[in-house]
């Protein structure tokens, strides 16, 4: 394996590590995960971590994006401002020193200003998705659906300006903590939402300029009326917290929802952002999943970091 | 004090009792407190409390407000449906026959239809506050700030619609459990909000129809780029939310902002809302404590309760 071998590519977040291993054309041969997220690190903390999730990996060049360039991360690397492009997030890159076992690089992530936003790892993503689908690259919006969710307008290929809702964590803290969970369980293994997930979306895009407040309430209410079962209150809520999004994003769109959308992520939280897609009159979405994996590379790329250590040679390895 | 005592008002939420003395005049001559909240009830459960609470009281007519009267209280009593004045809240009382102490009526809550809202208890204050401030009942909104602030409209004396914001939960959940509290601590004794608070009206009202979702992880990215420190997280959190149930609300009045406002309820959270009226182009609201205190006397006396059990002859006792 070690032959063709060039790099290995960190997608290193909150709660989950994944590594990847690429040969010299970039392919992934190897790929590792591990609940090793930079809150819930190994004994021995990062460098332990590294050294377990590459062990019997050759040690090449390794890149890593995400929340381990974060005040909180092994090195915190500034952010970069948008607008910028691969070349620009790839300039901000800096070298972890404390690392012993592999010249390691962190990408930055973005800042933009105002409105105030920053993101971390989803811009990688980002880059990932356009190498993907580069016609996307000239105008379009990347959605990345999670805790929270980024909505990204590329131009050029370059990010020129993104939003976050963070319609997952509350989803997760109304169904867990509020009274719009009581009494509800979520069944975690149904793999497609009901019908209360679309009447969700219709409820949240009837609802005018009312906002988010007023129809959170409705959970209670309508259950309190009989009119929702109350193993449906967690289609219905996603359905009107997704649904909010779009509201809002086709409020500023305002009728272009002719531009394409590009959803990146989670195979099934991306059809329900689909279904919402539809259900709003956007264009059928593309779907791109492991655009980590492909953000990394071509990032790596971009930072010179590949051109600089060919893969045979230099770590004395070649078929 | 039994001379001229004639009923027993109480305010029975989710997590606190509170209960009056009535003179025949209906003047408060005792009130009590305590945390028996329909989800914390001593041994004995709601005849315990209600005893104990009414420890030495003369045991008169009683009446009830609150969660008491819900599905998971001593009685379910069903909604009434807006519009309804005192006289149809009143007429919807049920007797709780399981109770042998007291002689004790549960008055309703209110629902509205669409969209789907119920209250329990804040009906009651409404009432209350159109007692003291009957020049409001022609025209006007009441505003009952909390975990689950209520925004009631009055018109000829009648609650003809009402909307609920999950403002209060909300922001707890936020400072508890999500990213936007990592590391925040709240000083609970600080008696009035810094100027991070007009800060967070101001962002909301600034923010266009973009929706509090995308205006939530501000708090965070402002944080991060050191435009806001830590210790103004929970008032400009604060402001953010009360500013985003403003915001909204004047969108409906559409410039109908000198519609009078009557805050009911705690009076340092009034402040904040009497705070964000003004930064709103509302005219000066009225604030009104011990709403439930009145509201309770005028449903017994609409529900005839009063009339049909004069203080004296009825339970033996006069001066």
């Amino acid at each position: 394996m070690s032959a063709h071998v060039r790099l290995i590519g960190l997608d290193w977040g909150t709660s989950s590590l994944r590594a990847y291993l690429y040969d010299v054309d970039g392919r992934v041969v190897a790929s590792r995960r591990h609940a090793w997220g930079i809150r819930q690190l190994p004994e021995g903390g990062y460098a332990a971590a590294l050294q377990a999730i590459t062990a019997d990996w050759p040690p090449c060049i390794a890149v890593a994006a995400g929340m381990v360039g974060s005040r909180q991360g092994w090195l915190e690397v500034p952010y970069v401002d948008v607008p910028a492009d691969a070349a620009a997030i790839a300039q901000g890159a800096r070298r972890v020193e404390a690392c012993d076992t592999h010249a390691l690089w962190i990408f930055p992530g973005l800042r933009q200003q105002a409105p105030a936003n920053v993101m971390r790892g989803e811009e990688t993503q980002v880059v990932g998705a356009l190498t993907q689908q580069p016609r996307r690259g000239a105008h379009a919006r990347f959605v990345l659906p999670g805790t929270h969710s980024k909505w990204a307008s590329v131009s050029d290929g370059r990010i020129v300006a993104f939003d976050t809702w963070m319609t997952g964590e509350i989803y997760a803290l109304l169904l867990q903590h509020s009274i719009l969970g009581a009494g509800v369980s979520v069944d975690h293994a149904k793999p497609l939402p009901g019908p209360a997930f679309e009447r969700g979306l219709h409820d949240a895009r009837a609802s005018g300029d009312a906002g988010v407040f007023g129809r959170l309430f409705w959970v209670r209410a309508l259950m309190l009326n009989g009119e929702l079962a109350i193993e449906d209150v967690p289609d219905f809520l996603s359905g009107l917290l997704i649904g909010e999004e779009f509201r809002l994003a086709s409020l500023r769109d305002r009728g272009d929802s002719a531009v394409p959308l590009c959803l990146i992520g989670d195979a099934s939280l991306c059809q329900r952002y689909a279904t919402a897609a539809a259900h709003f009159g956007y264009t059928a979405p593309t779907i791109v999943e492991d655009a980590a994996a492909s953000g990394l590379w071509q990032l790596a790329w971009a930072a010179g970091l590949l051109a600089q250590a060919p893969s045979f040679g230099f770590f004395g390895v070649h078929a």
